[in-house]
């Protein structure tokens, strides 16, 4: 499938090259930072279960970055970036073997200032909204494995998460402002992308220059409140997550709505849901709750569980039961359960596809802004039978109107874009001329080469 | 018109009853004191410009105002509340006489908290914001009368402003979250209204119980910079207006756009907007900058000033030529023009109205949020005739699928709301009884007198 390949690879040279630079030859740890969560697919598991690097870089800095880089040149050898791992799509899994280039060693923060910030590309989210939050400011989104997961890694595979509700997704104008790369070419190169130049590399999988900094847009910290609304009916609970959504007086961070059994699933919360129950998990800024209330009454709710801003990190977070972590928790209960990603645009749409599936597809809504719009999101469950019947569904999606970002593709554009993204494709040309990285997951370069 | 009159009043018993309190009985003082800026409408100009109260009483505590409303119950003498006197539709002019009630010496902060203040009704809202920037928060929606209009008065009499495009309007659920009230009763009680009971009261033009404290909501603030964008035709800079609107990762304050020769009018910001130009007024994040110029260029617009966040407060504020301060700026210039107050939903009925009416309807611009959705609405100015020819343009933008919240006249439901506010009226009935409160106002309490 493609040219590259690690055959006459001389790996006691390379690591000679290298010296200086940590490297991981031990084989269970490269097998183990050769994979992310790409197992929530039972497509993916398949294709990608066995597919491991060669061995595994921990650059410290960007002078051992352009290291690396020369020396993937010089050998020819496929590169493929990873932060701590968290995507779920393989994103950073090589399928070619090859060097992967671990980030999590480049964590330094080179200045919060309010509203923008400026760090290295293996900085961890909760690390950094810990820093942050001292002078007033966080994160304006992140995804449910903020815990782990790196800023690099999230801009590199990710799209949205919490706080999408306020700004929108990562690829919206003025949330990453500037991301600092090294090429893969002969002689390395460090090109500084700004403003709409972003886009060239943003959630391009790492396939087309490495991510060394980033400056990325911060949002003012409110003091967060955890609440839990349940709900006799799920339409009732999913109209509420929109009326939420719409409250320009209330501020929010999340608007997460499960339809039954999913709560089942959510084994630490099942004191505040009772058997049979839909749910919001929804983080407020506390100074709301009041008029939360009202907004709960007029939609028949009933607040079940409300966690202080004081007590803050303390035990669970109910933000680690939405976005992917709902899959997670639902998965390590019955690990024959997969999901999918829908674009619905309106609630009638959600409405018609939750009864037509039944429990089959389990209804499980985030809200978040698209072009200044809020709308919900289907990261719905799904009891998987063959690859066959999850295709039928999500054919039954798209002719109702809905738009599926198939999960269960590690091809680039086959997942959320659908499009080839010209300008990624050349950037690519330009910083990456002989396809080393994370090779096999743009279909642009695979076809424009004749190897796809 | 309305059963009470001032005819058979005993001015001095009651200037007795109210010692200690301050009185102003001087003719200039309590005529100044009687009017608001409701000379913008040549309507209400001749309608309203007669129009005086008897005397004006300026308490500086609740206790004060208690005595006051127990006075006016006893003789049943017409009480017209007023905080700076700012409104525009004669809200606060006193059409039969009686005691005028100035607030604006009850101006104490009772308290500021992150997201949350309480705050007495004559608080100006430029001192409030002052003070409460000092812990990084400020108002989240100011007229463009900000410097002098008092917090209640905004409350009582106003919608919306600077900030809407964030936080909608005064009436969306959670801006406003409680309203502490003074009844007009024989024993006036103190009566505090929480979370949607807020409604009640909330722009009800002082008919239905004093305002004495409220507990507004907050936003963060931010480092604002104040920057003007010029444009060859008008569409486009209105589309620049939605677009930044919708840019959800682009932070701002105020989206205000006008067309020519509106900016004419500006004459303090001429060097900026050369004859003929069209512009935007914007208020942003100043860490947004650069991605905001990317927007711009999409745009073809030209960034001509920029006001940094340390030049700050000193000289010319933008924010003052937008709102009804354009409205100001054109009549100081030319005391023919008035305007109109219009909701037009789309931008393609923007420009349909702008190409059908030309130069006697100049297009002005105020994206703000209406559920959860950035709009355009108007404040176009109105090259005046006649009141027929005013009523035809009206009918016309009516026709077309506009809203027009009427400028031109000081009953409360032919403005904004256009329908009858059931539960205000009721609380009016409540409170008070003998229909003392800013009589003439309220058509639902004249149509229930039988006397309209």
């Amino acid at each position: 499938m493609n040219p590259t390949t690690t055959k006459k690879i001389d790996w006691n040279a390379i690591a000679k090259e290298l010296k200086g630079i940590e490297i991981i030859t031990d084989r269970l740890q490269v097998a183990k930072l050769s994979l992310d969560y790409y197992h929530f697919s039972p497509i993916l598991q398949a294709q990608l279960k066995d597919k491991r690097g060669d061995l595994v870089v921990r650059p410290q800095n960007e002078t051992e970055v352009i290291a690396v880089a020369r020396t993937c040149v010089k050998h020819k050898v496929p590169l493929t970036v990873r932060g701590a791992g968290t995507g779920n799509y393989g994103q950073c899994i090589p399928l070619n073997g090859g060097i992967i280039l671990d980030t999590t060693r480049m964590n330094q923060i080179r200045w919060i200032k309010p509203g923008l910030a400026r760090v290295e590309s293996g900085v961890k989210m909760a690390a950094f909204d810990k820093k942050a939050k001292e002078i007033g400011w966080e994160l304006r989104m992140v995804p449910s494995t903020y815990r782990t997961a790196t800023i690099g890694g999230f801009i590199g595979g990710g799209s949205g998460g919490i706080g999408s509700i306020n700004y929108g997704q990562l690829r919206d104008r003025g949330n990453v402002q500037a991301l600092r790369i090294v090429t893969v070419e002969d002689e390395p190169r460090i090109l500084e992308l700004r403003g709409d130049e972003v886009q060239k590399v943003n959630h391009a999988w790492g396939t087309n220059g490495i991510i060394t900094e980033l400056e990325i847009a911060l949002a003012p910290t409110y003091p967060w409140t955890e609440i839990i609304v349940i709900f006799d009916d799920f339409i009732s609970a999913a109209r509420f997550g929109q009326a939420l959504s719409d409250s320009d007086g209330l501020i929010k961070k999340l608007v997460s709505i499960h339809a039954a059994p999913i709560p089942s699933y959510f084994t630490a919360l099942s004191t505040y849901i009772p058997e049979g129950k839909h749910c919001a998990l929804v983080m407020l800024a506390e100074f709301c709750l009041e008029p939360f209330q009202d907004l709960v009454r007029e939609y028949g709710g009933q607040i079940t569980y409300q966690k202080t801003t004081e007590e803050g990190s303390k035990g669970t977070s109910i933000a680690e039961f939405t976005w992917n972590h709902t899959t997670l928790h639902a998965r390590s209960v019955d690990s024959s359960l997969t999901y999918l990603q829908t674009f619905f645009f309106t609630l009638e749409r959600v409405e018609q596809l939750y009864r037509h599936f039944g429990d089959e597809v389990m209804m499980h809504l985030e809200f978040l802004r698209v072009a200044g719009k809020a709308i919900p999101a289907g990261l719905q469950l799904v009891r998987y039978t063959t690859e066959e019947r999850l295709n039928e569904i999500i054919r039954y999606h798209e002719e109702q109107g809905a738009s599926i970002a198939n999960p269960h593709t590690y091809i680039l554009e086959e997942g959320g874009r659908k499009t080839i993204e010209t300008e990624q494709l050349q950037f690519k040309e330009m910083v990456d001329p002989y396809g080393l990285m994370n090779p096999g997951k743009m279909r642009a370069w695979l076809e424009r080469r004749g190897s796809l």
